[in-house]
């Protein structure tokens, strides 16, 4: 039996998150059995994987607000903590009343958001589901979290939450992914201590047909034109393909740099060991955040009409205000 | 006289930002008066300045946070809005009462906090000021923003808001700066439309003495390994300091890419001029998306206290568990 520590309170998307894992998890590792368990704060999930006591979910990257930083900086500080699976759920908010609520409404022979008069949802709940709050003239009420609010929820109200809150605090149902943006997505990652990642990855690996993907944090121990650009020579003389780059800044030391790639490789192949090889002997500092399985992801060619409206290009050039563009 | 844009209600941190922009756009074009007016929506920010009616005041960067994603979004696909200066704001919160909650504790010699039983602000205020909340034993209701919350103060509640909000509405302060976390700063672009950019930039770039950065998007159309080092050879050849790159899915296109960087120069500059003509002649799309001058910021040397506890060094793998902090 091994625990999996996700932000509480149940009801919330990373529970929702935290389920799926559970699910996956007992696919990928048929001899364990998961048991949940929430907690108030990310750094107890932490605390908690680090000492050993179980293993944790954790919010990594939503595809509107980006990498979740705060969960970053954690991973690259953690001593004994990385990933070894990744698990991408679909960001949609249901709505509810209680059971009261709709009984009244039948008896009434009503619309039920008739009798309601407010909405109730975690400040970013509300704001994703802006066009239902205004359809139905509901007056906004921010709540501390979406699963307080359908927890909480009263006679004569709405609350916003994921799909799982109907089920948890018996509630009906009044309206299925009512949010605006219908593409949301938050991917999470499964951590554990770094030993159980080897022995789970060893385990993995065996089968010559599975792809990984890996989250590495580069270092460069001298600053200045071109370091980043000398790191990445490395990556792509080696052929490896990257996914995801970006830059952050070391936490409370400004002017300094950390780098977080996400790789198509393991870094147990030849070509990545060795680029890591190289990297360590220019004296930079390495750390392997997650190694997980490849998760299937479109590749198209990019078009045209995938681009922004303006911009400057070459064969455009006499289309375009080149200066307006490029501000030279 | 030129309107300012930015996110309302009066009294947020993108107030005390666009107030401090006014201030310093009033020495840096002494001709011009500066009219603040806040919006509901980013994206109204975004359609006035677009529209030539005024200028935009927009969150960028938080170094807690991260990049503000969905306003790197809007920026990118602006076709008619890009930055011409950059703001830092201290995030910092201060804790009011009500003047009737003032006078109601001196007529009975008690601390205020005694007689409060709630302290109301935006989700995220509450979550800074945790420490603050325990100490007091108040009991956290979350509003709709925290502005809201100090506008809309009663009495026996303690509000938590930006400095600003104290004389905006006529609160008592009892406590300054009472967040966690001391460092915590965000980053704001004033955006112009483009004809006024170029107007603006070329004034200020008659100061030989003065440095500028910029923050350019390049899009390439081809993609696969090595597409990014390629690119970066270019800057890197050209002898350009980056201080931040991120990448970033073409929002809706799941699998393609647009790259953002952050580098010490002006596109007008020769080198960079040219780098970026080479980047144009590989067929890649480009747009240059803000021009500032340049914000002093330390760049100490990376000295081994800075860096995270444990990862892989190559003088220090003697130490080190590299098979753990590598998973190779």
């Amino acid at each position: 039996m091994t625990t999996l520590y996700y932000l509480g309170p149940e009801g919330t998307f990373t529970h929702q998150a935290a389920l799926t894992a559970a699910h996956r998890l007992n696919a990928m590792l048929p001899d364990d059995v998961m048991q949940l368990q929430p907690c108030d704060e990310v750094t107890q999930i932490a605390d908690h994987v680090e000492h050993g006591d179980g293993w944790g979910v954790i919010a990594w990257e939503n595809n509107v607000e980006g990498y979740v930083v705060p969960n970053l900086d954690l991973l690259i500080d953690a001593k004994n903590m990385a990933g070894f699976a990744r698990i991408g759920i679909d960001i949609a908010f249901d709505a509810f009343v209680t059971e009261d609520t709709w009984l009244q409404a039948r008896r009434q022979e009503v619309d039920v958001v008739e009798l309601c008069h407010d909405i109730r949802a975690h400040s970013h709940g509300l704001a994703q589901c802006r066009q239902f709050i205004a359809r139905h003239g509901l007056h906004a009420v921010p709540a501390s979290s979406n699963a307080a609010a359908c927890r909480d929820l009263a006679f004569g109200s709405v609350a916003l939450g994921p799909s799982l809150c109907g089920e948890l605090y018996g509630l009906h149902r009044i309206g299925t992914a009512v949010q605006d943006y219908r593409e949301g997505c938050t991917e999470f990652l499964v951590t554990a201590p770094r030993g159980e990642v080897q022995r789970i990855l060893n385990g993995l690996s065996h089968d010559k047909q599975r792809q990984f993907e890996s989250i590495v944090t580069f270092i460069p121990l001298v600053t200045g034109p071109g370091v980043l650009a000398n790191l990445l020579d490395v990556l792509r003389d080696a052929g490896l393909n990257m996914t995801s780059f970006i830059s952050r800044p070391i936490k409370g030391h400004q002017g300094t740099y950390s780098f977080i790639a996400t790789l198509d490789a393991a870094p147990w192949q030849a070509n990545f060991h060795a680029a890591l090889d190289e990297i360590l002997e220019h004296g930079d500092w390495v750390r392997t955040l997650a190694v997980y399985p490849h998760v299937d992801r479109p590749t198209p060619p990019v078009a045209q009409w995938m681009l922004p409206q303006g911009g400057a290009r070459y064969d455009a050039t006499q289309n375009t205000n080149a200066a307006q563009e490029l501000l030279w």
